[in-house]
């Protein structure tokens, strides 16, 4: 794994880090958030944007680029990076947690998962060396292991058996490994029980992986069950190497998990809502869509710096949105990701200044609308 | 009309015009194609975009503005320009296509037209006087008289009896004018007749504009009609002002309307079809979707220049309209749009070094595809 490295820079009096991982393709400042380009692109959006609205890392998923255009195109086109035009690391999901939401999944079994497309019906077989053998076709720079992914609730007892076959499924992966110059992340999973969750991290960190990954959280459960199981997991994680909280991106979620040790996050929500009109500002969420903003000509968010609300306003956004112009998804998802780049950036300053706490609640209190 | 000017720098021999529409928002080199921003935005494109692919001046809709967001609020935003983020030049139509199109057309008179709204069936009288108070409200540079349209057939006496009414809107438009800084067009309609046409062309010239607009084409008459007509209006237009003529945008058609003396072009001909994934080549149409294209890793034009082209592949932005991506129309628009800006400023080039015809024809006969 040469050219990649982790660095913790400081560790603040709550548990919250600073930290940098270099990649061959460039650094990421932690605590980081990662857009989602799901289909090789983060919807609406070109990388260029993405880059300009401060991100240093984006996420793309193994289980819709296998399925459309294939991995092979993507192979042929140079890798990943050069299909998409964006030459900063990129992290691919093992697409465990999309092929456990299929409702044609088959069948699990020790060797792998078999399931059907839901774009064609065709029948796939996957098993943990073929993941990793589709990822290194993508090229991309941080991949997963293939994982059993729970819903909520879950038994313990289907927890421990997912538990089971994800830990089996991890070595088996990290005995294949990517290509050279990829980093391979464990991934902790064991449902909703702080026992299953101490003992998933424990049996990740006796394989030893330079990542990991926290999975299975945010499907549904309490927040504050969410929190005591990250705080359970971030424990038992070695302080040198990054931890990945996965599928979460609400601004409030992503500081209480920061407070807790975690580095990097992806979520689909800051983009998803975007779609929708909804943006996000210090004092909470608004959806511009709303009536009350047809004569509002000041910006989306007017503590923002980012390029949209330097140009545009409440009042043009909702119009755009109202004329079903893509444009208005366009600029309300570039603001939203703009948005948790600057508030990450924020969070960096705060724990290098040692007042991550105080900055934290000062930011939770204004943010008042529902999570 | 402070602030605006139209210098014909060259006419070559076959008939067209180098020219410099000079504006208070910036020059025109003529000839020139216009983008549309129907609803105050060329779909999927920011006007950084707009600007960066090499226009010049955009189209926005009166009729569409009128109804949504509403010419108050627009008003209130400080102007059409403010409001959508576009300090160049800016072009409204007059609404009279759009109201002609309407199934709910209620009446005609010579005072004005009735009709309901698409969006809520609502009832709204224009007049020209209104529609002249509607375009000051959004604050354009370049504005349109109401006027009547016609499809194609139209019997003769439906055609004169529309000129006499778009005639008399002119004079009444022309008489209350538009704001200082606005230019007026007059519309020279008439049908498919050439008399008609003729006298139209007489009538606008009599009642004296800086700039004549040619409407009513491209309505679904053959091609050959179409440039005989145009030819036997430009024949009697004046040649210090500018021309432009309404709704046309296919490659080949802007060549042979700038060969007639035509200066300015506006269509959503070039946007539409790149939402479908058709883009335009040197060689012709080509639709990107199409499964010859799943593993062209080649530019979608590799003549072309343009942002678009230097980055990404056919793949690519197959995959993208596969996936249902915005990101698919985005790059689409932007390089047809790209692909016409360049294409003008070669005639306009051209044109200056008096080789415009045979450019002109080596364009034509690589341009292979159907118009």
């Amino acid at each position: 794994m040469p050219g990649f490295h982790f660095t913790l820079r400081h560790t603040a009096p709550g548990g919250a880090r600073l930290g940098e991982l270099r990649t061959p393709r460039g650094i990421v400042h932690t605590p980081a958030f990662m857009p989602v380009g799901t289909n090789a692109t983060v919807k609406a959006l070109t990388f260029d944007d993405v880059r300009a609205l401060g991100a240093e890392i984006v996420l793309a998923n193994t289980f819709h680029l296998y399925l459309r255009p294939g991995v092979e195109v993507i192979r042929r086109a140079g890798g990943l990076h050069r299909f998409m035009g964006w030459d900063g690391p990129v992290l691919t999901d093992s697409g465990g947690f999309q092929v456990f939401s299929l409702a044609k999944l088959r069948r699990v079994s020790d060797e792998g998962v078999v399931f059907r497309s839901p774009l064609d019906g065709g029948e796939h077989a996957w098993t943990p060396e073929r993941v990793m053998e589709i990822q290194r076709g993508l090229g991309s720079d941080l991949i997963m292991p293939l994982d059993v992914c729970l819903g909520y609730p879950a038994a313990d007892a289907d927890a421990a058996e997912a538990l089971r076959i994800t830990a089996l499924w991890a070595q088996r992966s990290r005995a294949v490994g990517g290509a050279e110059e990829q980093m391979l992340f464990g991934i902790v999973q064991g449902g909703f029980s702080a026992a299953l969750r101490a003992e998933a991290a424990d049996r990740m960190v006796a394989l030893g992986f330079p990542g990991y990954a926290v999975g299975g959280l945010s499907v549904g459960e309490p927040r504050a069950l969410a929190y005591a199981l990250l705080e359970a997991v971030t424990a038992r994680l070695p302080a040198d190497a990054p931890r990945y909280l996965m599928g979460v991106g609400g601004p409030p979620d992503l500081l209480e998990a920061a407070a807790r040790g975690v580095d990097m996050f992806d979520c689909v929500l800051p983009t998803r809502v975007a779609r929708t009109g909804t943006i996000f500002t210090r004092t909470g969420r608004v959806n511009v869509r709303n009536a009350r903003y047809r004569d509002d000509h000041t910006p989306p968010d007017p503590d923002c710096r980012c390029a949209v609300c330097a140009r545009y306003t409440r009042a043009y956004v909702r119009h755009l949105f109202h004329a079903d112009e893509m444009l208005g998804p366009r600029l309300a998802t570039y603001h939203n990701l703009a948005f948790l780049a600057a508030l990450m950036g924020e969070a960096r300053e705060a724990i290098a200044a040692d007042r991550f706490e105080g900055w934290r609640r000062g930011v939770l209190d204004a943010y008042a609308t529902s999570w």
